[in-house]
């Protein structure tokens, strides 16, 4: 096993079916039955919870390994189970293996204060003491620490951390390059750093505790100022005094450095509050803090640094790696910066947090494809569908990239795949229809349109919609040479099981159109009469209706935006029912 | 004045204006008023109330003829007015005149059995006695009445009245033939003119009250009868015995015929029972009664005569008058019998009782126009416009006339006409949109329906309908090549001050135009943000809906038949807001 973190963004979801580990004969029947459990239902974070139970108490190292490293393909952002592992490797005795695991976990989320601690935590308790090489070790995996997530606001506990080691080692001028380090950053205590910065310029020496170049450099200054202002005079100024102006001159260099990192932070403070949970969980967050996030997000983009931005992502996308919105978010803002930084979000989103979540995969297909990259989104938006069988948006998208590559039958084959493996029959009627329109607008044949939804509504009889793509099939052709056809069209729909309000609706376009467009007045009388009749049929339902709260739905029916004849909507109810059993205006 | 009933009904509606007798100077200021008022407002009868009570007693006969012909133009079946006007002529001496006016109204209403008795008691009342033409002239009279009223259901008390007079007259004869006629049909008082009937053979020498024909034909029946029955025997039956024998023959014959009428008074006598108000008012009808009409009509037309189907048509239309569906349903009945009769049925409904029905006018113009008479048709219309100006319905159909017989410039122009004079920008819009489908369907030109649809916008913002159709329009011809303008045409849509509702609508279309013919995912990108953007801008709005009664509004904008685009509603909006502020699915 020595995968390491950024090949783990990099696994495809059958790597999932293939555990990291060897499968070996001797694991408990038991831990199988437990791990075929979180295999079969990768999202349910119990089985996992209770399988990593299983295996640490078991402490079948083997049995350990295969679960920890699958669990980490979907979780990597569990901090506290990096460690666990890593402990358990220890306990066996893997120094070595037990690093590894640290490294890989801090490769992932390089922005978890904890496990650096726990990692540095480690490292000095494994440190040789007599090698002279473990100093700089040390220091060189703090530098790793600072650099993956000293900026982060809540990191203080991490360069306290390595500002106090460093004064155990008695290097105090790099403790004053930590602090200098340190003010500059926004974090959560900054003025406690500044108060004990102060204290370790108080309590030592400026020849200790500044570089050598810096000293050098202070005094030299506060020379050139003592005999500007002692002109004339025996120059024999007390050495405390030195001492004290050049420690007032580096805290006054760092009060300046404070003071407008001290805005900084008022201004995030508010933000930073409201972050409640800043660690990886599965449960959801609340919108007050969803909201927070968006909206600090938005502040750092308007007022602060690229690299602030991307940390506050970074973070932000560890809270809620589970909301695809962020993911989007990260993508489009790297958009300006990195088309390898936006790849490489869209896939760390959709192939290790979010491998179900449709609108993220779409955006990342659109991506592909619009940097030329055809195949990569055919194959990302396969495997969508693969992940999440029957949505109608992923074969639409799937068709649409054909049709824009040219692949025009494959476009028909997809839309014919999605009408056979319809789960119903207004699943299937749906396809019909975009398959119908593709023909029609982009195959420009009307024959192919007709069967498709002829065959259609041969199996589903009781879809408008299907009626009424045939109706607009044959209505978008020359309705004077069409007329029979149009009116036949009519007529299968109004004698078809349809319900009756919308035989009624047929019946009200049949009247329109015959009025519109008809060439028979003896047609349209008669069409007018079948449609009195059925709105007579339809008074008893509508009327009770009245009674009820239904009487809601009829304004959006007036409204309704349908392209032809509905315009004209109650045209015809104007006066039906006008005169029957209600007092007749005075004529 | 010399005018009679037929020429009343063929009174068009300027006749009105023009009083049939000629205004005369003298005329009281208070009758002008009046009179003037019920001109102005000829629907309010109460006005024509006041009137003619005012002009009975003020008795200046130029004003009460005045009022009384103006008055008769719209209600002619008001049987009691033309009582008042008769006597008021009788009471000023003008007895031919009196006359006249009885014998106009009973053109108008033959079915009236009052109007009819209050003639024969005038004429009877007029007669000189001396005359020896009087007793043929009253006989005429009550011939005419029973020929006009003698099918009615409630016709008894003329039949009685003639029966009596005859019996004063001593025709014994005459009223055995009258109670032949009686007797074979149903009538309220069917069982009570048998019995009458019997009371007059009883009482009454056969030789008296049989025609010579039936008599001698009897007497022979009976006397070969006798002969059977006392073969061998020497013949001297007593007369007495004779004469009940052929009383007993004579009520025999009858009591078949009653029988057979029995059962046909059986049948109609619920329908009979449930006509409460078989005279002409203007008060509304309850439905009870109306449906009773209905059924009884239906019930005669299956099982009655023609004849006695247009006596009952004729007898509900006095009740029924101002209610356009029994004009309709006789008109149709006619349609199998004779094309006059339903040109006749059209003509007075239209013409005298339901001078602004729009329904009954549109069924006499198709009629016209399916006899070939166009011109006649056009008129029709055109009348009925300038009576109930700006109905959507009447001007279309003016518009379809002209399309049907070629004249499209003069279809155009009442569109455009109808655009022009639109009592609001709603309605101005309707018709460009009907103007914009006749131009590209019909006229096929799409620049023409273009142009009027863009003014259209400019002049009504607001209107879905218009963008649509203009989308329509653009989608109708190659969405490949038309791309650019089908864009444009959804962001003038996007861009426009539509509220956000449509807005929503038309950005949601949008987006599945670019998935199904769109050439640039960019783009297809792009839109979907935006409509996401729309969407969010909208959910404050929809959640405080979905908190209401408002929720009830949703469904049927999911059902909606929109040809294009709808179909697929809910496409998008699968996943829309699915991670934003509610927990996620485990991934």
């Amino acid at each position: 096993m020595t995968e390491d973190g950024m090949e783990l963004e990099d696994a495809s979801k059958e790597t999932i079916e293939e555990p990291a580990v060897p499968a070996e004969p001797q694991l408990p029947t038991e831990f199988e039955k437990l791990f075929k459990g979180c295999e079969d239902n990768p999202e349910d974070f119990n089985g996992w919870v209770y399988l990593l139970q299983y295996v640490e108490q078991e402490n079948n190292l083997v049995a350990v390994r295969k679960a920890f490293d699958v669990f980490f393909l979907r979780y990597p952002y569990c901090y506290g189970y990096w460690k666990k592992y890593a402990d358990i490797e220890k306990k066996h005795g893997n120094i070595q293996v037990s690093e590894e695991v640290y490294r890989r976990g801090l490769q992932v989320i390089p922005l978890s204060v904890d496990l650096w601690l726990h990692y540095l935590a480690f490292i000095k308790e494994n440190a040789d003491p007599t090698d002279p090489e473990t100093e700089g070790r040390i220091r060189a995996a703090y530098e790793h620490a600072v650099l993956g997530a000293g900026t982060d606001f809540r990191s203080d506990r991490l360069w306290e951390s390595y500002a106090n080691w460093e004064t155990e080692q008695q290097k105090l001028a790099n403790v004053t390059a930590i602090y200098d380090r340190i003010l500059g950053i926004p974090t959560q205590l900054y003025s406690q750093h500044f108060q004990r910065f102060k204290d370790h310029v108080q309590n030592n020496n400026p020849k200790h505790f500044l570089s050598e170049e810096e000293f050098v450099q202070l005094r030299l200054e506060l020379s050139k100022a003592n005999l500007a202002a002692n002109i004339g005079e025996d120059g024999d100024t007390p050495r405390v005094t030195e001492i004290e102006n050049m420690r007032h001159k580096v805290i006054e260099t760092r009060q300046e450095v404070f003071n407008h990192n001290e805005h900084e932070v008022s201004k995030r403070w508010a933000f930073e509050e409201g972050i409640k949970r800043p660690y990886f969980h599965v449960k959801a967050l609340e919108k007050t803090q969803l909201n927070n996030w968006k909206e600090y997000l938005d502040f750092e983009i308007e007022n602060g640094t690229p690299e602030r931005v991307v940390v506050l992502f970074e973070r932000c996308l560890i809270a809620c790696a589970l909301y695809e919105e962020f993911w989007t978010k990260y993508a489009k803002y790297l958009e300006g910066y990195s088309i390898d930084g936006v790849r490489h979000v869209y896939k760390k989103a959709c192939t290790i947090h979010l491998p179900k979540k449709p609108a993220i995969h779409l955006l990342w297909a659109a991506f592909e494809e619009q940097q030329g990259n055809v195949e990569e989104a055919r194959g990302i938006l396969k495997s969508l569908e693969e992940a999440v069988p029957g949505l109608a948006m992923v074969r639409l998208r799937r068709v649409s990239l054909e049709r824009r590559h040219g692949n025009l039958e494959e476009a028909e084959t997809l839309l014919r795949e999605a009408m056979a493996s319809g789960k119903n029959a207004s699943e299937t009627s749906f396809y019909a229809v975009k398959l119908a329109r593709q023909l029609v607008k982009v195959q420009r044949s009307i024959s192919k349109a007709r069967k498709v939804l002829l065959d259609a509504i041969e199996k589903d009889q009781t879809s408008p919609k299907l009626y009424l793509n045939l109706l607009e099939l044959e209505y978008s052709g020359d309705v004077q040479q069409n007329e029979a056809e149009i009116l036949a069209c009519f007529d299968r729909a109004l004698n078809s099981s349809l319900p009756l309000e919308s035989r009624l609706l047929f019946s009200q376009r049949k009247v329109e159109f015959l009025e519109d467009f008809g060439s028979d007045i003896n047609v349209l009388v008669k069409a007018y009469e079948e449609h009195q009749k059925l709105q007579k049929e339809s008074e008893p339902t509508k009327r009770k209706a009245e009674n009820g709260r239904l009487i809601f739905l009829f304004p959006p029916f007036q409204q309704q935006y349908g392209s032809w004849g509905q315009n004209s909507w109650g045209q015809y109810n104007q006066y039906a029912g006008y005169n029957q059993y209600y007092p007749p205006p005075p004529t």
